[in-house]
This record gives structure tokens, C-alpha cells and sequence, in this order.
């Protein structure tokens, strides 16, 4: 099975209608969000184009499109991290989806934690904003992952 | 103040640092998930450019970019529901932004629901994927509030 999307329909087919008409950019690429179906908190932002949307839905687990190797990501081939898909969701215009997954494995994030925004902005003395981080540790050792440091 | 962000430096000061050095894509974009800081749901997702980021942190409420209108769209000018800048995260690349905000007013999203993300895939019966309505009723009447249909 290779799912089709619906095209473009009106304003009120958008926002209201049964038809999944997802709506990638100029790029051809739509943001995708993964948030954990259990903690509901977020792990990762990335994109998809059409065929890697297509492969998560036949595959039943994450596949990006990589916007730095501009290839397909099977999100976990190299860790085991694969992301489980338990459910997808689209927003009022259908320009952005939400990946409510199983995260299989230690975390999401190649630096070794379970989400990847593991800091926050905060305003510096200087008025130029800085990073803090919020406290979540490693959860894995990337090296030993990823099998470099 | 006008905060000015950091230039971007080496991958592991990038993800390992102290310095707020966010990616703008080759339009000047980056991706902003609202999430409610009670509920922690996700409510939408939209833009900021260099700008609208400098003036989110400097006003405390959400100021996106609109691709569809290229404007600046301060988040609730129309409608009063602001969102209050509890916290901003990012991510390991720095390319992606989380708005932790508290939700002034009824909802999010311009259709009347608290949350855009109101529909989910699901595999309609000849393969092609179709929408399925999440249960989320509309929490205002968008006529009332952005004063047309």
C-alpha cells in the first residue's frame, strides 16, 4: 500500500473536512513534532516530505527527511531508537504534524538525552540572551550508540 | 534592549554551550511549538523570524512570522489570546524553538479550539489516510471573537 494524500481542497475542507491534504513547503517539506506518548513532553522537531510521511505511515515508525544529509532518516536505524508512531496528528490548516510515539530505547536525542530541548533562553547580564540547562542528564552514552564520540 | 543572538559556533558549543546561537532556515524561519504550560499539549505551530523572536523575548507574549500573510503577527492582537511567555527551550542544533506559554483567553487556534491539533490520521478504507475528529469541541465561537465567519 503507497497512501496517497488528498489535494488541496477549500479553506473549509482544510480546517474541517475528513481529507488529510497535508501542505509541504516551498522545499516540499512539512515540521513534524515527536512527543512522547506517555510523559506527552517533546523529544524532537524534524521534517518530512511526502515519500518519507508515506514510509511512517506503512512503516508504523518515524522516517524524516534529513534537511542537513538531504536524505531519508529512519529515526533509530543507527541507535535502535525508533519511534514507535501511536498516533499522528494535523493542525487547523494542516501545515504541521505531531508524532505522538513510543520512544524505544534511552532517548531521543543523539547527544545522549531523552529529549533534545534540554535548555531553555534566559536573559544574560549583558541583555544578549543565553542557554541554561534544565537538568535532565544523559540517558545513554552517545559513543557507545552512535560508536564515536 | 534589543538582544542580539549569538553567532553560530562549533557543534559542541552548539549543542553543549551557553550561547543562544538559533538557526534561521534560508528563508530567515525557524519552527515554534506553543505548548500550554499547565496541560502541557501542544497548541500550535508557526514561525519566527530574527525579528519576531527579538520581539518575543522582549514582550514576554508570542510575536510569529505569518508565511501566508509575511507580517508579523503578534499572537492575540486580534482576538486577546495572548500567549504568555513562560519559557522557550531549544534544541540540541539549536534550529527549533518550544514556547512553553500560558493561554490567554479560550483557545489557541482560530477555529474556536484550544488546540490546532484537533484531528488524526487514520487509514481510510481504500488506503488513502483520512482525518478523524479528537473530541475537542470548540471552546469559543470564532465569529464572536475575530468578528467574521
Amino acid at each position: 500500500m503507497n497512501p496517497a494524500f488528498a489535494p488541496r481542497g477549500s479553506k473549509a475542507e482544510i480546517e474541517e473536512g475528513p481529507a488529510f491534504a497535508p501542505k509541504f513547503d516551498t522545499d516540499g517539506l512539512i515540521a513534524a513534532m515527536a512527543i512522547d506518548s506517555v510523559s506527552r513532553e517533546p523529544l524532537m522537531l524534524a521534517y518530512m516530505n511526502a515519500e518519507s510521511l508515506r514510509r511512517t505511515l506503512e512503516l508504523g515508525e518515524a522516517v524524516y527527511w534529513s534537511r542537513s544529509r538531504q536524505e531519508f532518516w529512519h529515526k533509530g536505524a543507527t541507535s535502535g531508537h525508533v519511534q514507535k508512531i501511536v498516533e499522528i496528528r494535523t493542525d487547523c490548516d494542516q501545515d504541521a504534524l505531531i508524532l505522538v510515539v513510543e520512544q524505544v530505547g534511552a532517548g531521543a536525542c543523539h547527544t545522549g538525552r531523552g529529549s533534545c530541548f534540554y535548555r531553555r533562553v534566559v536573559k544574560a547580564t549583558n541583555g544578549t540572551p543565553g542557554l541554561e540547562f534544565t537538568g535532565g542528564d544523559r540517558t545513554f552514552d552517545p559513543a557507545a550508540v552512535y560508536g564515536k564520540a
